[in-house]
């Protein structure tokens, strides 16, 4: 097997047996007190919940990402708040783009193993994931289930190879919680469509090649999907600074002004907005779920060595009440947190899961990890507030990720809706 | 099937497919306006995870449990912190007693299924979850690991058919959190020992027929199991007065004061007290973090019926968001109580978990259930502090099942012994 | 000074200067580790705060309280749900009621004076200052507010001395957080009116002499106050069963059905309901939030000195990491507590504060002292579970302070109201 | 009074009278929907708790600070982690440096006018009201309670002036929480001192001209003071980088090489480390308890302005219950710890506070502070975490508040040490 990526690799070698034993800790160069059972992962062998074919997927991207990791270069970028190609080609070394997208060179993983890859994709850095994410689960999603096969077979394949990037175009200033409440407009003119509007927090957009808009067309108000491209008239993304929280990914605003997208770049297959959008959407607010729990795993993983590592009044901290408490407390709430992701995939697999599901288990999940990367802060103490401990950094990330993908207050009452029968929102 | 019971009948019927549609919910009698999808554990269908066995067993509890069930007395009994022998009754239709004990007329159940069990009695009443484990799951558990074939077939089967009713002699007033320090004393007599010595705590000692007492042999200073019979001479227990937490569960402090044992009543196979002992009290630990998971598992049902039939401002009170927020906060917190337990009862069943998993698992439930049970109480208002509205029992309960079967602090630094390698218990 | 009650005493003798020192802890007989501070109003020296005379007043109920306090009386009436005339009698030692009420033999205590005092009674328990609450702070000043002067020379001076025990029926049962809604009715028929309705959760119903009712006059629609007396017919109480908080309070469900009132007893005084109710109703709330920091009190100083008292691992439990921090996380929420009430106190007595003002005292107050009880209940372990320990009863007794007198939600909001100008009641 | 300072103004101006109603809301520029009390410190009048004098000087701190305030900046400062001189030209209009040092140029506060000027700083910036502390309340309090008079006539009057900035050099990389174990060294050569060592976390260290060293005399083992210039050969600081809190605070590692320091730059005066240095310790963890509540006082205002103005589906944010009621939980949370300081202050100012209280506070302020912060950060949602927006930049300050002057662990401990007797450090 030359070279085979963890994601096609996966799917021509699930016969190789996972290894019995997890992965090394995070941190092998640090020549610290090792735990007796550092993986938390290993502590109720959740592992051991996964098929075989799951299970080596997360091996392999784990193993790919620790080999591939530069602790150095994250935390320059997200000092700096930018992006860089290197984690591009990271993420080639995973494989093919595209998630659960089948054909046109895409891995056409399940649910399941989609969110076991968001996993360990959080557990590296939770911008990186938000990278791979809109790339993956929001551009090239939305043009396979809105596109058409000619689309499909012009823009697809060469995304999966991460020729080209991808953003995704719906939240607009101030349609965030009611995103299908947007304004920007797509009037018919001979030849395509002119585009005006406002869109906001796009994430990729200040590099990506292109970006799926969405914009209501003026003659039937239904919302329709637009591939806008690098460079065209009337399109220019604008960075949006001083953002604390995933600084590496780059989340723009755009103005469009009579921007004219040629009829062959509108993605004329669905018939409308919710047809496939809503599977797309849910399953992007699942990744985030996953990435907010695997977010968690990493910053515990590191708080926990810290721990072991430093003394204060010559004991190691981890022997501290106070600190063991709170570490232990993260790994259950860790441990719940795979857990429900688990079973959301599994739900999702089969069929079985709405919105509201998917919608409880993104606001449970991600309140619950910001409780949890809270404590382990907390432990790392002063030290902790420097991107090299690795806690602060999931700390900042955990505010987006608690809030985009519908804020903790519109999942909630999305889950309570289908609960209860009466709608809270307003 | 002539009146089989549910747990002898999961024996011979797992055949028979579980309904494909969960159980009504928990009050039929209300005419109240229903949600789309009262069932908590339908929302992630729970159930699917459970083997068909699992599935028809927890259904057939819970439609015995139902169709026994009696709020009226069980409120009264609460009121009065009485026992009554109607819960021996209910017992009794649930089959067998002995849980995991094979042979002997018991039932010989997996882990797994003894905690979906318990968290079905945990849903009907705490107290009743805990009369039923203290029989089960300590006083025969200790007679099946410590006893001789002789002793087992003694007391087991009149056990298992109730006919006589156990309680389980360990903790003393000076020695909660290390039980293993315990005081009490046998010295070794003629034809039997003398034990001497205060026990505290003894759940269902007030009336119970039969007590697994531990004490520490003279001689060897090895701890020693033995069965004190009703009117034996030299013990007498004393209920514990104002008790304000499973209030139903009749506990009792006693004095064994020259209180002399025949030797056939020495439960002499185990070689020291850790054999099997530790099993016992691990499986117990487990059971406790089901009956908490069960305990919210009712509360929530309560809570959730009741902010739906319920206004004010002329709305139901589950459709103020604050309101609903809880709701949902608690069937997250519910969830992921149901799947860690889960979780801990596969492990269990694969001989992969030690203490130090079920001691996370135990802290992490309770301490989860606690707070989202406090939540339910909370949106039932002031009706909330009535036990006929179901939620402020669980509450009361839930400070006690929080704290025994070791403390949230003690299970804590159990499980981060193991993760650290460290003991902080001083 | 003969026998001078602790409040008229502090209306004579405010020239006494108050001793230097805090008054001793309040488990005197315990001989136990003695802490360096145990008092928790010495730490942050609170009685400095106050007045001479509010020092003077605190001093001595806190005297009063302490020598007349049976807390195994206290402890069998909880148990058994019951009231006694003996804590009439401890109230009689605290000199007569009526607190801010001025004249007709009533103390004429300032706003602040009367907060002082419900610290007090609620650090004995909370059921008490309840009852102590609603026989001066509810009944006697609605009869101050609005009654003739002949009404209130009839019934003021009688209550003062305990001679009638008073009640206030303004609760109905759908109609708890919109209590003005009521639909109880007066009609007018010659000599005075018939009442009809049902009322609920009246405190003191049960025993009390008097009861002050509110109803709706069918002919113009407005709010009236009645006192209906013990006897009279078509009047008959309900004791409440089953309420598992402030389990001394005998709150009682009523249906008036067709009850006559004659003139003499319809309180006439007031214009319109509003008028004084609204500053009964206000002083009210905040006295509930006084009480719950005197509750709060009371099971941090039992939680401190058992800690002190009891040893594990060899150890006293204060010594533990994870219980001097438990500890010490009440001390910091009781300090905050109680600035909060004096803060609140010395607004209410420069009349600056509204009901927004208190709405929020009342709420944050509750909810901090329900979460800090939380801590006390804990540390005291399987002990703490049992009312003599002193740590379970106001854990209880909080859920029903932190929702009466408007739920914590509707107090939130009441102060969300003015800070934005924006209702989110419905 | 011509351009008289805030500070040295206080001296002379406490006759003019507190404006009667409160300074305007800190957004004036944003025309938006108006609260109806926007001014949290005004809804329980806390300034009616300051004398005329604190008033005063808090109301002149707030109108320099708002005119002098460059929002722009200060994001651009935090995006870069950059300092800039115009901070020091915006402590130069608050008037002298020194806070409670009385001659030599120095303002000669109170420590509660300290606590109420440290408020003001916190809400316009953490950052801010660090680096105002460590020059004024660390390292010019060390000069004044070390140094001889010829010491402080030489230093504090330029620094007074801003003409020196001064810093503090006591952490060592391996002692956080016990600084006393400190490991540099002072070895007695003629002439004056060589100095070897390895300092960190040394606030303004990079550009600081001036800071005072703590180190160990080898010859009595005695800690000594000592005061490090700019240049110094064998003294260079090296910047700490991505440290995500406080990021203009220019926080530095340095290593004392063989660094020779004259006699005349020994702070001789002190015969012991303890004398006075715990003094300058006491006041600066009091002032940093303050300014984390005046973090939450500008998160709070910039909040609730934000959902007054703010629209989804057609209402503003703050009239949704959910919003409401964390603005309301996050202004009793900012109440409570306003109260806890002002009371700090007090006790303080009379000679009543030991460390033991000032850490209690610093404690539960900074946790309470970090709760509310995180309440207002939420409800201002996607917005939320873009610095503009005013809530994430004190989310992230509060971590290194939360963590420095003794972490919340430590100073609970030492509370809990007072009141218990019992040290739980180890």
């Amino acid at each position: 097997m030359d070279r085979l990526s963890v994601i096609s690799g996966h799917l021509s070698s699930s016969a190789q047996p996972a290894p019995a034993t997890s992965t090394t800790p995070s941190s092998p160069t640090r020549s610290g007190r090792k735990s007796a059972l550092v993986d938390p992962l290993q502590f109720m062998q959740l592992d051991a919940m996964l098929s075989a074919g799951e299970r080596s997927l997360r091996q392999r991207a784990r193993r790919v990402l620790e080999e591939g990791r530069d602790d150095k270069l994250l935390n320059e970028l997200y000092e700096r708040a930018e992006f860089s190609p290197a984690l591009v080609d990271l993420a080639k070394q995973l494989g093919p783009a595209g998630l659960q997208i089948k054909g046109n060179g895409c891995p056409g993983l399940t649910q399941s193993e989609t969110l076991v890859l968001a996993i360990e994709l959080g557990r590296l850095d939770a911008s990186f994931a938000t990278f791979y994410l809109v790339h993956s689960g929001l551009a090239m999603a939305s043009i396979n289930v809105a596109g058409t096969p000619e689309q499909k077979a012009r823009w697809l394949p060469r995304m999966a190879r991460y020729e080209l990037i991808g953003a995704f175009g719906l939240t607009e200033p101030d349609y965030g919680s009611n995103a299908t409440g947007l304004q920007t407009t797509a009037r018919k003119v001979p030849g395509g469509w002119v585009l005006n509007g406002h869109k906001r927090w796009i994430g990729n957009a200040t590099f990506c090649d292109i970006i799926v808009v969405w914009a209501r067309d003026t003659a039937s108000n239904a919302i329709k999907g637009f591939v806008v491209e690098k460079g065209m008239k009337g399109f220019k993304p604008h960075k949006i600074d001083n953002k604390m929280s995933l600084r590496i990914v780059q989340n723009a605003d755009f103005v469009l002004d009579e921007c004219f997208v040629p009829e062959d770049n509108h993605l004329s297959a669905a018939k409308k907005f919710s047809d496939g959008t809503q599977m797309v959407l849910e399953s992007s607010r699942a990744v985030v779920a996953a990435s907010a729990a695997g977010c968690l795993l990493g910053a515990y993983e590191r708080a926990l060595q810290y721990c072991m590592d430093r003394t204060q009044f010559n004991k190691p901290l981890a022997s501290f009440q106070l600190v063991q408490e709170r570490l232990m407390r993260a790994l259950g709430h860790l441990q719940a947190s795979i857990l429900t992701v688990i079973r959301l995939g599994r739900m999702m697999d089969e069929g079985q899961a709405t919105m509201a599901q998917i919608a409880l288990a993104k606001a449970w999940v991600t309140r619950t990890a910001r409780e949890a990367v809270a404590l382990c802060r907390e432990v790392v103490g002063g030290n902790g507030i420097i991107s090299d401990f690795g806690t602060i950094k999931p700390l900042m990330d955990l505010e987006a990720i608690y809030t985009y993908e519908g804020t903790y207050d519109v999942n909630m009452l999305i889950a309570g809706r289908l609960v209860t029968g009466l709608s809270a929102f307003v």
